[in-house]
C-alpha cells in the first residue's frame, strides 16, 4: 500500500495514458527525456518525498512557524527538506541548461510535484513559489536581474514570492495602490503593504525575493497601470552579488494565524516604512499584470497539484485505517460472537474510499495532461502549440478548482472513514482537512474562476475553443463506447446537457447582460469540472481495459482498480450534474434579484 | 443585524410556524407556559448568550483545555458561563417541580439551546451533557441515585457524561467489554476503558457522573448483555451526600487533541485500574442499551442543535463581513475609478449567504418541530402522542444528520465569503469550520444514521409511519400550491421520486438482502433530508406569505426574507436530489461488489 501517493498511477498516466515521453521526444529542449529518464526522475522524487518531506509533515504543523520581533522562525526540517529538493535539482529542473537547469518537461516536473505535494505540501510549496518567481524573472527580467537572482533562487538560498494582495485589494487586483517612484536606472522607491504573502519571510533562507505589483507614480487607474518589480528583502550593494547585500527596508509586520498549512508562513509585509525600499522594474512599466498573468496558468496548476497532494495523502491515511480497523459486522450477520470485520468490508466505507481515489487520480490525470499541453504549447512549431495553449487556457479554471473543491470534499470523507479518530491529532486526517481548505481561496477563489471560465474562457475565439474541446470529448466518448457503453452514454448525455446549458446561458448574456449571465458561474464551473473529470476517467479506463487485454506495465489488479474507480465516478459523482443542470436551466433569478437588505 | 443567531426567526417558529404555546397549553405539566412566558425565556436565554457565552467562544479555543498529570484544566470562562446558565435555571429547566425544575416544554428549552449553542457550543455542550445524564437518572434511576445526584447536577456542581465508546467499540456498541462484578446492594466493581468521553473530566466542577455502559459478569454477548451504571469520579462515602465523597478510582489517562471544540474536553478514562471503582446500577441488568437509546432522540436532537448553532454563528459572522468588506465591482462596471462595492452586492456572495441562512433556519424549523413532537409524545393522552413519537423516531436520523452535514457545508461557504480572512484566526470562521465538523461523527456517524433510517425507521409499522409522513407532506404541499405553485410542484415531484426510490430499494431488500439494500444508505439519508427540509421551507414560506398579507409579529422585511430563502432552497438545494435519485435507482452495484483488494 502506498503511503501518500500512488506512483503506480503516476507511471500509468505518464507512460500509458498520456504517453508523455513519446509526445515530447521531438522537442529539442527535452533531448534525453526518454521513458527511462522519466522513471528515474519519479524514483528520485519519491525518495526525497519518503526521506525528507513526508516525515516532516506532521511535525511542521505541531511546531508551527512563528514570528517574533519581525523574525520568522520555521522548523529546521523545512531547511532540510528544501536542501534535499535543491540538491536533487528540483528548483532548477525546468530552467534552461545555460542557467544550470535540466530543461525538464513540465509534465515530468509536475509529476514530481504531485509526489512532493503529497508528501508534504508545506515544504513543497516554498519550492514551488521560488520556482514560479524565478520563472517570472527568467521570462521578463533584465540580464542583470537574471544574473543577480536566478543562481541564488535555483540554489535555494533565496526564497521567491508573488506579492499581489493588499488590504484593500484581494480578489480585485484593479485596486492595488502600492506605489513606485522612479529614481533612475530601472530602480524605484517602493511604498505599500502586502498581505497573505506565502513564504513572505523566513529564517531558512538568506534572502526573500518578492515579485511585487505596484503602480508607478502617475500610472493610469485600474489594471493598465500596474507594474511588476523585484523587491528583495536584502538588496545588492552594487551591480553584482559579489559586492554583497544590504537591508532593503522590507518589514515583516507579522504572520497570519492560519487554520492549516501552519508550517507554511503567510506574511504581512510593509515596504518603504523608512522610505528606503528599492524595487527593480521587470519588463516595461504598466505591463506588470500581463506578465504576472502569463505565469498564472503555472501557479494555478500548482494550486491544483497542492490540493491533489493533500487529498492523496488523506486517501492513503484513511485507506490504511480502513484495512486495519475492525468495527461492526455485515448487516446480515446478527451473531455478536462472530469477530468484527475491518471497516473496508462495509460498502459505505468503500464508497468513501472510492470517492477519494476517484477525485485524486482524476485530478492527477487532468493536471498532467495540462502540464503536457504547456510543454507542447511552448515547444511545438505546428498548430498543435496553439491548440494546446488554448485548451490549457480554457481548462485552467477547472484545473485549479476541481482539485481544490472536490479535494476538500474527498478529505472530508477521509476523515469520516476514521470517525472520532479522524477528528483527533493522533492521525493526520485532521491536518489534511485543515490544510487543503485554503486551495479554494489561493490564486483566485472559486467564484473568481467561475467568472473566468464563463466571462473569458468559453467565449474565446467566439466559442471555437470550447467547440474544439467538445469535439475532442465526443471523439473520445465514441472511442470508449464499445468497451464501456453505459458509462460512455452517461457522459455523452451529460456533455450534451452541458452544451445546451452553455447555449442557454449565452442567450442570457445577449439578452440580460453579464450580471445575469455570471450569477451562477460557480455552479457552471462545478458542472464543467464534473464532465471534464468524467472524460478523463472514461479515457483512463479505456486504456486500462486495453492493457488488461494486451498487457501493460502495471498489474491486473491496478487496471481493474482503475476501471472500478471510473465506474464509481460515473455512477456517484457525474450524476451531480443533474442538480446543477436543473438550476442553471431555471429561469428563476433568485440570488441575482435578491436585495441585500433581505439578508438578515 | 444579529450576531450569532436570529431570535426573530426563533420567535417566528415558536409563535407563527409551530404555534407552540397553543399546542402545549392543555398539558398540565406546562401550566403557565403561555406566549409571554416563551418570549421572556427567549429574552433571558439571549441575555446569557450575549453576556456569558458568546464573548468566551474564541478565547476558549485559543486557550484550550489541557490535561497534566491527570488533572484537566478548562478555561475559567467555562465555569462562569455554566454558572450563568445554572443560575438562569437552564440545567433544571425541563425537570419536574418536585426536583426543583421548571417543567419547561422541550420546544422552549431547545429554542434556548439553539441560542446557547449559537453563542458558544463549547460551553453549552457541557450543560447539555449534564442535562442528558440527569434525565437518564431521573427516568430509570433509583430514588437513592436521584436524591444523591440530581440536585448536584441541576445545580451545576456535578458534570454529567455519557460513557459509551471503548477502544474496540465505537460505532459497534455490541462489542463493549467494560465489566461489572456485583458486590451487593446494587453496587458493582467496574473495570474498563472509555474513550472520547465528552466532558469526561474537568476542574470546573466538584464531581463527574458517568452514565456508563458495561457488562455484568456472565451477561450474554451483544447488545442484550449491556447494563447501565452511574459511575462517579467521586463516590458517596455513605448513603447520602451529607457523609461526603471519596475518590472512585476513575483515572483520566488524557484528553484528545481535537481539531476543534478545543474548549470542550474529550477524555480517555480508565476505570478500576486499582480495582476500586464502584458503579451503581441504573434500572435492571442487561437493559442498559434500551435505557440509553430511549434518551438517544434527545441526544441526537442535541447534536443537531449543536451543529445548527455553529452554522448560525458562522452565517452571521460572514454576513457582517459581506456588508462591511468592499471588493470588486459589478461585471458590467469597467471603470476602475468607481469605488469598490461591498461584496454582498455580488450575486455569488449572496448565493453563499442564502445557502447558509437556508440551512440554518431550515434546521431550526426541523429541530423545534421535533422538540414539540417530543412534548406531545410525552404529555398527550390521545393518539397524537403515539403519532408524534413515531414521527420523531422516523426523522431522528435526519434531525441529527442534516444540520451536521449541510451545516458543515454551510460553514465552508461562510469561510469562502471571507476568502483569505476566513482561513485566518483574525475572524471566527476558521473556528466554526473546525468545530462543526465533529457533529457528523458524534452520536452515530452519518453512515450509521443512514442505516438506522433505512434499516429500522422507514420499515417501522411495515412502512406505515413513512406513509403517514408522506401524507402529511402531500397535504402541506397541496395547501401551499396556490401561493407557491412552482415550488410546491418541485417539492411534490421530489417527494414522489423519493417514494418511488424507497419502493425500488425495498424490492432490493426482498430480492438481494440487507447488504444490497443498505449499500447507499448515506445517499438515501441525504435525499430524504433534502425533501424534509424543503417541506419545512415551503410551509414556513406559506406562513410568511399569509403574515405578509394579514400582518404578523415580525417585519415585512423578515417575511420577504423568509420567502426568498425558501426560493433559494428549492432552486439550489432540492435539485441535488436528482443526482441522488439517479444513483439510487441505478442497477449498478459499484461499491457493494467492489473487492477491498482493488482499493489501492
Amino acid at each position: 500500500m502506498h503511503t501518500y501517493v500512488s506512483t503506480d498511477h503516476l507511471r500509468f498516466l505518464i507512460h500509458e495514458y498520456l504517453k508523455a515521453p513519446a509526445q515530447i521526444e521531438n522537442y529539442e529542449k527535452f533531448e534525453g527525456y526518454d521513458a527511462e529518464a522519466f522513471d528515474m526522475s519519479i524514483d528520485a522524487a519519491e525518495q526525497i518525498g519518503n526521506q525528507h518531506l513526508y516525515p516532516a509533515y506532521r511535525i511542521m504543523d505541531q511546531e508551527k512557524a512563528t514570528c517574533e520581533n519581525g523574525v520568522v522562525w520555521t522548523h529546521p526540517l523545512l531547511a532540510e527538506g528544501l536542501k534535499a529538493m535543491t540538491e536533487g535539482g528540483w528548483l532548477s529542473s525546468t530552467a534552461p541548461a545555460e542557467m544550470g537547469g535540466s530543461q525538464m518537461p513540465l509534465v515530468l516536473h509536475n509529476t514530481a510535484s504531485l509526489i512532493f505535494m503529497g508528501a508534504n505540501a508545506n515544504i513543497a510549496a516554498y519550492a514551488f513559489l521560488t520556482v514560479g518567481a524565478a520563472n517570472l524573472i527568467l521570462a521578463y527580467g533584465s540580464d542583470e536581474l537574471k544574473a543577480l537572482y536566478l543562481p541564488e533562487m535555483y540554489s535555494g538560498r533565496f526564497q521567491g514570492t508573488m506579492a499581489l494582495t493588499e488590504p484593500q485589494a484581494g480578489s480585485s487586483l484593479t485596486d492595488i495602490t502600492a506605489s513606485a517612484t522612479p529614481i533612475g536606472d530601472g530602480q524605484y522607491k517602493i511604498t505599500g503593504q502586502k498581505i497573505y504573502i506565502s513564504g513572505g519571510d523566513h529564517a531558512s533562507v538568506d534572502n526573500v525575493v518578492h515579485l511585487m505589483l505596484a503602480r508607478v507614480d502617475g500610472a493610469p487607474a485600474g489594471t493598465k497601470g500596474i507594474s511588476l518589480f523585484v523587491v528583495p528583502k536584502h538588496r545588492p550593494k552594487g551591480k553584482t552579488a559579489s559586492e554583497g547585500w544590504e537591508p532593503n527596508d522590507v518589514i515583516t509586520a507579522g504572520i497570519y494565524g492560519k487554520m492549516g498549512q501552519k508550517g507554511y508562513v503567510a506574511a504581512h509585509l510593509m515596504y518603504g516604512e523608512n522610505e528606503n525600499t528599492i524595487g527593480y522594474l521587470v519588463g516595461e512599466e504598466h505591463r506588470g499584470l500581463s506578465y504576472m498573468f502569463s505565469m498564472m496558468n503555472e501557479a494555478r496548476i500548482g494550486t491544483g497539484i497542492m490540493a491533489t497532494g493533500c487529498a492523496s495523502g488523506a486517501y492513503y491515511a484513511s485507506l490504511k485505517y480502513a484495512f486495519e480497523r475492525p468495527q461492526g459486522r455485515h448487516p446480515s450477520q446478527k451473531d455478536p460472537n462472530q469477530p468484527q470485520i475491518p471497516i473496508v468490508e462495509h460498502a459505505d466505507v468503500r464508497r468513501m474510499l472510492l470517492l477519494q481515489k476517484a477525485v485524486v487520480e482524476g485530478s492527477q490525470a487532468l493536471l498532467l495532461e495540462a502540464s503536457l499541453w504547456e510543454d507542447i504549447a511552448l515547444n511545438d512549431s505546428s498548430d498543435a502549440a496553439k491548440q494546446s495553449h488554448l485548451m490549457l487556457e480554457l481548462l485552467t479554471p477547472i484545473i485549479k478548482t476541481f482539485p481544490s473543491e472536490y479535494g476538500t470534499m474527498a478529505v472530508m470523507n477521509g476523515m469520516q472513514v476514521l470517525g472520532g479518530a479522524g477528528y483527533c491529532n493522533d492521525f493526520p486526517l485532521e491536518q489534511y482537512y485543515r490544510d487543503i481548505r485554503v486551495n479554494a481561496i489561493y490564486e483566485g477563489t472559486t467564484g473568481i474562476h467561475g467568472m473566468d471560465l464563463m466571462g473569458r474562457k468559453i467565449l474565446m475565439g467566439k466559442g471555437d475553443v470550447l467547440k474544439a474541446l467538445s469535439a475532442r470529448m465526443q471523439a473520445d466518448i465514441e472511442a470508449c463506447a464499445k468497451t464501456f457503453p453505459d458509462e460512455a452514454n452517461a457522459l455523452g448525455a451529460s456533455a450534451v446537457a452541458l452544451a445546451k446549458t452553455t447555449t442557454k446561458l449565452m442567450g442570457i448574456l445577449q439578452k440580460d447582460g453579464p450580471e445575469a449571465y455570471l450569477a451562477d458561474a460557480s455552479l457552471y464551473l462545478e458542472y464543467f469540472g464534473l464532465v471534464v473529470i468524467s472524460w478523463h476517467w472514461l479515457r483512463m479506463a479505456n486504456v486500462a481495459s486495453e492493457k488488461l487485454a494486451n498487457g501493460g506495465k502495471l498489474s491486473k489488479k491496478f487496471y481493474e482498480s482503475n476501471i472500478l474507480t471510473m465506474q464509481y465516478f460515473i455512477e456517484y459523482e457525474l450524476p451531480k450534474t443533474r442538480g446543477l443542470h436543473a438550476r442553471l436551466n431555471s429561469d428563476k433569478r433568485v440570488t441575482l434579484d435578491a436585495s441585500p437588505e433581505l439578508l438578515v
